[in-house]
């Protein structure tokens, strides 16, 4: 689903919109890190988190990044959706590193401490690709 | 709803991400401009847009906007929403001026001409402000 362009597109933007269905049906939206893994997009959340219980409810989440100049190159991905507490150190520690924008991810953390802190893994399947607009091509840069 | 400090944030961010709700009950979002009226986020779009149609038929829509440097301030704003095509002209013409960034909006547009391309005005009622984090301060300046 995602080729070079799109891919470098997001490798270069930190942010982006998440929407989940809520549960009377209207969507709900934030502003997450993420980080990409192949065609998979990684958030860390909290398991309380009301965007955490949508995605256990409807298994489906969307997410639309956008570049920060004029004239705003964004893209809007979504698919299945799930909730991981697996093995999830060393996604935890690359969205840690889009955050802190550090030059390489900090030492995964391991489940049972990730676990204790609350935290969980808001994995994003790729599906569809819409709304599209402006990306850059790979060649030229960006970021 | 929109206190001092939120309504200048929106006043200096043009861009938002759209969420409204598709016929299969999952979120669908886009990258829109959009402009502030009072209580009301205007976004310009064409009738035949799926978006239109998603509020056509649920009457509710959300708007989340983004500073755009770290710490990536942002807000969602949500509400009823409806579908304009009286006496639009005005609200058609503050959108475009986000979008040029020129100093006064372009002189509006009869309701006939925006008809004719298809041209209509999506309107939120802000409802419910949610997921604000790092909003600066009005006097702060910003933008």
């Amino acid at each position: 689903m995602l080729d070079d362009d799109l891919s470098a597109f997001l490798d270069g933007c930190p942010v982006g919109v998440l929407a989940t269905q809520s549960p009377d049906g209207s969507p709900r939206q934030s502003l997450v890190y993420f980080a990409r893994h192949g065609e998979q997009l990684l958030i860390s959340t909290l398991a309380g988190r009301l965007k955490a219980r949508d995605v256990e409810r409807t298994a489906r989440a969307s997410l639309c990044v956008m570049g920060h100049e004029p004239p705003y190159p964004s893209v809007t991905l979504s698919g299945p959706a799930e909730i991981l507490t697996d093995g999830i150190g060393p996604a935890t520690a690359a969205v840690a590193q889009r955050i802190t924008g550090a030059s390489e991810p900090p030492e995964p953390m391991s489940d049972e401490v990730l676990a204790e802190a609350g935290r969980v893994i808001l994995a994003i399947t790729v599906e569809r690709v819409s709304a599209a607009s402006y990306i850059p091509q790979a060649s030229e840069g960006g970021g």
